[in-house]
């Protein structure tokens, strides 16, 4: 290609400054150094924690940054030594790596490559502790390893995920995070079995991916907690089979679930964010065997508490990253079962607006009915 | 037998208030009814859960009762309908009753059977909700469903293991309690494998067990933590290889030991009851896959907490009542074992003396020397 080796000027939502608008700027794209990859992203979503980063409350968030991490593109160029993908494959960026050669990856146990984590920790690229971004020579922080807001990014090789050429890159870009995540809390870390009673908080794209992985273990009940009811007809296609709103019980909403189930649920996702629905949905499951799953991320400083007869008693608290999914190995798995149609992708995506749009594209997140906006990267009005 | 059918009389320890003296009484103990086994006790043990019942602080704790769960003895007689076991039977009392019949026993999941539990609770037998215990007409609470500080009790029979009569009685009783506890963490709660790193946060009888049953699972470092440097040599002979004492660190405990461990321990186990160690317990494991299980009871009201990004990445809490031991089942595969020197039992008794001193083995167990004290339930001075 023309552009290999070449400094590529582009567009990308720079985000200056915490908790103030996004602005389309021209970005310079360094070239890929060994062990990197240049991705041209063509479609990206948006999700709570690029909003959460944005917002200044995360207190590991590095501004000037770019950010997103739920993307799909193709390979432009790739660094020294990098083997895996070429010029032209079709790719899913992916914020947990995975190199199969670390302590995590070769424990069997989990998904939590620990390889590039001292770089993207901290918004840089391992080979040199420098970005690749900058805008007049000013550099821009990487988010995730991938700083999918630009139509360029740069990526680890140990971060990008090869798929199946086939695949609408507009719809499995959903498949490089909260699909996944959803999916993955349920077939992964609970583990969840036939006929089991599944409680889930929070009927965002996570909470309707947890339903729709509950329902696909055979789950005989399917409860969904969330504050709007309005969310409920929607759930429904997702696998949802109740629907309990904690604003119109006056008991706490765990003793609530508990006396509806006959001594509580068998497994719950907390799929919001929120310290107190955490344990909540911890109380809410049986005695002697009910497994909660922490799938929402809490603001920094926030802390979790029960008392422990809950767990002595027998209940099990547990969390869960990117679903427990082996990002590299499985994400490709993830877009076949979508061709598959075995699992969703489609009816998560309830608005298509482009990159110039981000910030409205922000601002519809926390409407309850926006589930994911897919922002297409090189549409003509980003120009 | 002489006594089926009546009233006896015998002496037993009555708690007539918290933390005041226990009492030896001439205790009336009626003849077991329908599905009650009216049980001989030869030998019990203290524990901590009976000081703290004793001591007040247990809000559920009832007055006055007669405390004590970890014993043997021979059946004396049984009530209507009781096939299991039958007069002469040497038993194991139960605090923990399996059914076979209940939800949480026919789940496969938990050990935690619910048949007895409403009358066990609050002191009483299942079938006319009242003691089987009185003095001079004044009705004596039963406790845990066991009340074994009594030289004849009366129990449910779903809370009466039947074991080898070839057991040595004076010994065995341990398997009412603190031995299952810990070896059943490690083996039925945690499922340790062999090679992982564990660490044991007390080193009591408990906690002992626990390093002994990780020993016994292949574990490749026991790493014992105690503010009492004296019970390092003695935690040697059960399998501890590592010892700390986190009043000769500055740093969190957990810190200490993350840094001893290349990332933190696969296992570990709080045998104290402290929720501040439960928090250290938690947080020393490693991320990915680190499971922390809590053993000991925390006093009424106390929390745990930590934040929830300890669970997002990979570690899982967990709790365990009676080692989950199933109690009918498997207490008497746990004697067996002893028989056949695969467990310990011996090593972990310190003291014997007879019910008559019952108070001074109150006031040893706080002397970090005493591991279990047994007393002879009907030795000559106790008359």
């Amino acid at each position: 290609m023309a552009t290999q080796g070449q400094v590529i000027t582009c567009k990308a939502a720079v985000a200056w400054e915490p908790n103030k608008p996004l602005i389309i700027e021209d970005v310079q794209v360094a070239p890929p150094q060994a062990g990197e990859v240049r991705i041209q992203i063509l479609f990206t979503t948006l999700c709570h924690t690029d909003a959460y980063t944005w917002s200044g409350k995360d207190p590991e968030g590095l501004f000037p940054c770019i950010l997103g991490h739920e993307a799909a593109g193709i390979v432009e160029s790739v660094g020294e030594g990098v083997t895996e993908v070429k010029p032209g494959d079709h790719v899913i960026p992916c914020y947990q790596a995975e190199c199969g050669e670390c302590k995590f990856c070769k424990s069997g146990k989990t998904n939590l490559c620990g390889k590039v984590r001292s770089a993207t920790g901290v918004g840089v690229m391992m080979s040199d502790r420098q970005s690749r971004f900058s805008v007049n020579g000013k550099p821009i922080y990487h988010f995730m390893g991938t700083s999918t807001f630009s139509q360029y990014t740069v990526v680890h090789d140990v971060s990008v995920a090869k798929i199946d050429p086939i695949a609408p890159l507009d719809k499995v870009c959903l498949l490089g995070c909260g699909v996944p995540t959803g999916l993955g809390a349920v077939w992964n870390t609970a583990k969840v079995e036939a006929g089991s009673i599944v409680a889930v908080f929070g009927l965002g794209t996570v909470g309707l991916a947890v339903a729709e992985g509950a329902k696909a273990a055979g789950a005989s009940r399917i409860i969904g907690i969330d504050i709007d009811s309005n969310k409920f007809e929607r759930a429904k296609n997702f696998g949802v089979t109740e629907f309990i709103n904690p604003k119109e019980h006056e008991n706490p909403i765990q003793q609530v679930i508990v006396d509806l189930t006959d001594g509580g649920v068998d497994y719950s996702f907390e799929c919001i964010g929120n310290v107190s629905v955490m344990r909540a949905a911890l109380e809410c499951c049986h005695k002697g065997w009910g497994t909660s799953v922490i799938v929402g991320v809490a603001a920094s400083g926030q802390e979790i508490s029960t008392r422990p007869f809950q767990l002595v008693t027998g209940r099990v608290w547990k969390g869960t990253a990117f679903g427990g999914f082996k990002s590299r190995s499985q994400v490709p798995w993830l877009v076949n079962k979508y061709l598959n149609k075995e699992i969703k992708v489609d009816e998560y995506i309830t608005h298509n607006l482009t990159l110039a749009d981000i910030n409205n594209a922000f601002d519809l997140m926390h409407e309850g009915g926006c589930l994911r906006c897919v922002l297409a990267m090189h549409a003509r009005d980003n120009m």
